[in-house]
């Protein structure tokens, strides 16, 4: 229902106030009352006696950002084979990556927690030693939350804040641009999707080298994400199929599920690494930076085009339309 | 469980980065960066010479506010026989009465929702009227949130975001204050509890007014959330106790409860009115505002007073103790 849902959503909250991003991107961006955009706003378009109407354009002021994301026992994961920790960790990880894919650095968390009414303290013990531990690693305050005990699984729901100047968004990638994917994809289940590396630490390097034009995060499947923010974009892409990186875990799974490890590194998702454009000179800075310098590999996989759609590049051919696939939100529900 | 395990976790974030007030009060509260707060604590402490060194004591500067609550059907309400959309309101109102608490103005909201896999769609729609009702009515923008259908009960969770200037605290009420209390209490349980008013409009215009020194909304009970409040701050009070303004409900309620109008206005939960303090001078200028100026009513029910505990003034007697009542979390779990 989610998809359909949303778009009912965003229809009914038009006659609400409005927040500069809102429902539809990785996170939601919020102004500051008092911030340059903020004023940009409340201010006469002609006025131009003030100092910094020589400022043209505008330069980005400082914005906040807050995403938030529920993983339910049974539906997100298995508390029966997986460690509440484990399942901590991730509930602030997955809130990270949205951060990330918005280009922000992270301030706060706030956790609420549902616990299955037996055993409730030993549970939240167990699952807060995950959050305290992910909290610790990126520098994010846990500012508050709530705890309820009731007759049904464990539901951890947890909103992060932040703050950023000049918001990647979905919606940004130009025709052109390069894109990039950061890390090796697919086969993320077998193990890597309970730990996900957040790539908060190669967004703030990133933003140092690069003006980035668009960004998402993998959490459905490559393609499918992908396809998400060209479509945000009103663009398409032709991709180097043989370029998408794929994860040993992905070849390991292949052998095993009847899938090619590019078919994993296509679909699967909860890779929770980012996909982001920048033009040509930008790409080619990036290209210089050895994966120490920014945390990770990043890999050139295709360009935006004008045609919307997703392409693949034959060499001497034409090239081949190919479809997105992964995980789709309630398809899978009642 | 929830009372102890906010104190462990007080003591296990101590490591984490902090917020300005965390953990603890009705909201959480966050400096933003390149505020004059965040320059403040940057800013090296013997530095004299630049223009704002003349500004002493700085004034205070804006603030993000953040706050989150959750409720569940069976635990916190009951599906079967109160309308969704009334649900949908209240997990707005509450939230907003936190931030009514800190003397804040609510920006935007993040809602969360498990829904119960059967029937899922049509229970998000009607939830959502009246969650998109109350979000209409004191002007805050739904910002992001998160769905999901799984095998348990609806349960909403709201994050509410705002912004302050000097936010009201429970740890600041001072000896020799006037204590205050807004509305009239007890019996919200009769149908006021599902459409409570929060306080914001009252919070706004009593800043024009006066300096709040210490703030709470009742949410477990008038006793219970005031002695809370002394105990942030360290001190007690001299209650007058018979100017507690009740409720007609809690005098229709009183009528089959075996308890007086007092006892349920004394320790009912959920009224979501406002306690506060102010100084003498404040106090008395609050006192010739009329309830139109200030969206509803005032009553003066006693002073803070240096000695800890809820003491009764007895007329032509000694003080007599009286200890809080109310709902305490966690008691009636497991």
């Amino acid at each position: 229902m989610e998809q359909s849902f949303l778009a009912y959503l965003r229809g009914r909250t038009r006659s609400l106030p409005s927040v500069a991003v809102g429902i539809g991107d990785d996170a939601a961006v919020l102004d500051l009352p008092g911030s340059a955009a903020a004023l940009d706003q409340s201010k006469p378009r002609d006025s131009s006696s003030d100092e910094s109407a020589s400022e043209t354009p505008a330069s980005p002021s400082l914005q906040q950002v807050a995403c938030t994301d529920q993983i339910i026992d049974g539906v997100d994961f298995c508390s029966d084979s997986q460690p509440l920790a484990s399942i901590g960790y991730k509930s602030i990880a997955i809130n990270l990556s949205d951060i990330a894919a918005m280009g922000a650095t992270p301030t706060a968390a706030l956790v609420t927690l549902a616990l299955p009414a037996h055993n409730a303290t030993e549970i939240a013990g167990e699952v807060y030693e995950g959050i305290l531990e992910a909290c610790g690693q990126y520098g994010v305050a846990i500012a508050g939350g709530d705890l309820s005990t009731y007759d049904g699984p464990l539901s951890i729901s947890v909103t992060l804040l932040g703050t950023v100047t000049g918001p990647w968004l979905r919606s940004g990638a130009q025709e052109g641009d390069v894109i990039f994917v950061t890390g090796s994809l697919g086969g993320s289940l077998a193990g890597r999707h309970l730990r996900p590396v957040p790539r908060i630490e190669l967004a703030i390097r990133l933003r140092q080298y690069a003006t980035v034009n668009a960004a998402i995060d993998i959490s459905d499947g490559f393609s499918l994400d992908l396809d998400r923010m060209l479509a945000s974009s009103r663009v398409g892409a032709e991709l180097d199929i043989e370029q998408i990186p794929i994860s040993d875990a992905a070849h390991t799974m292949s052998k095993d599920s009847g899938r090619s490890p590019l078919e994993h590194a296509w679909s699967d998702g909860e890779d929770f690494e980012l996909i982001f454009t920048v033009n040509e000179t930008d790409a080619a800075k990036i290209e210089q930076l050895s994966a120490d310098e920014l945390t990770t590999t990043v890999t050139r996989v295709g360009n935006v085009v004008g045609r919307t759609g997703l392409w693949k590049r034959v060499p001497g051919s034409k090239l081949e339309r190919v479809f997105p696939q992964g995980y789709v939100h309630g398809e899978t529900d009642e």
